[in-house]
């Protein structure tokens, strides 16, 4: 009798919400395999994320490298030629045209900028699924690739006029004089490059990683 | 009688899978709150979503006129001084500077790629939840963001140099002689910086769509 009164008693509790509850608890029924693999899924896509994550930070770190070595290469480009006139030694330096100005400060703005990054990606790596700095770090990266590239290109057309000059425009190519300035001011470009490819992969692997968050 | 046949046989039904539906169907119930706001957060999300994609098409379309004005401003780039001597007449057009030809080349190209991807954007207007073509379009339109701002740069660091000439390498302001030239010049250059911007708008406003899709 007690049982059956139990069962009685179980019947009126399950009967009480029965319009609700019998849809859902199929519905919670149908649902449990979705929620394994589901949770399968998503244990996967941690892994991808961590390891993006992680590739991120590596790229950031060849792209300070690039951009310090950019900046130190612009900045210490200093040539004087062995030979000089009663008024005029000849003499070149990257402050000489406003360009190469340029170039170092947009650099040295792109390398700061990439330091003080690095705890956001960190971040990133610990907390995988937070997508406010993944969020922050793509809008600045896009920002300072933008920065880089600019710098990099209005220098590279300036190198390509010294190096080979322009017959219509009357401007003589300086490199026959300044051949080490030149070189250098070349491999500083090439790093500079170098940083605003790092950089458009940094856009690239943010926008595939934002695009895998739950 | 029969109603009550009727409430036996329910009864029955939902003291089958007992064991399962209980704690399922309690979990279900306390669920239901969850459900709905998830769904009222959704449908304002699509709201969101649909806003940020017309918003990309009229970006789009902002860029593809900037795009094409910098690219027919340059390409049209043609002045012959009044005066000539015997042997040269003072000509000046795009195509004597290769910055200039780049900057002609890159644009089209920009503006090409951004006439292609309107179908894209239209398809994120209509499919707002689809993060495909969103991660498709941020990849190509960072890529173009880079090769727009480069040929902008490019041509602007000539254009200064056209126009304040160089001392320290005695390179000539040529803008002197070809104002109209050098005016139409700018013209392109301001247009192509308009044009990257709006790419740079595009890519934050892209992330921006990816971090609020579920």
């Amino acid at each position: 009798m007690d049982s059956d009164k139990s069962g009685e008693a179980t019947k009126i509790t399950i009967q009480e919400p029965k319009a609700d509850t019998k849809g859902k608890g199929i519905i919670a029924g149908a649902l449990a395999p979705v929620i394994v693999a589901t949770k399968a899924a998503r244990r996967s896509r941690k892994g991808w994320k961590k390891g993006a994550a992680i590739f991120d930070l590596v790229l950031r770190l060849a792209a300070i490298v690039a951009g310090f070595a950019a900046t130190s290469l612009m900045g210490t480009t200093d040539q004087t030629l062995p030979f000089f006139t009663q008024f005029f030694q000849f003499h070149a330096q990257y402050t000489d045209l406003p360009t190469f100005l340029f170039f170092v400060i947009a650099n040295a703005t792109a390398s700061g900028y990439l330091v003080l990054s690095l705890p956001f990606s960190i971040v990133c790596i610990i907390r995988s699924h937070a997508a406010g700095p993944r969020l922050l770090l793509i809008i600045l990266d896009s920002a300072m690739m933008a920065l880089t590239t600019s710098a990099a290109s209005a220098c590279a057309a300036i190198v390509y006029l010294a190096h080979t000059g322009d017959s219509s425009a009357n401007w003589n190519p300086f490199c026959q004089q300044f051949s080490n300035f030149c070189q250098q001011v070349s491999s500083a470009v090439v790093a500079s490059v170098i940083a605003a490819t790092l950089l458009l992969s940094l856009v690239v692997l943010s926008a595939f990683s934002l695009r895998k968050m739950k």
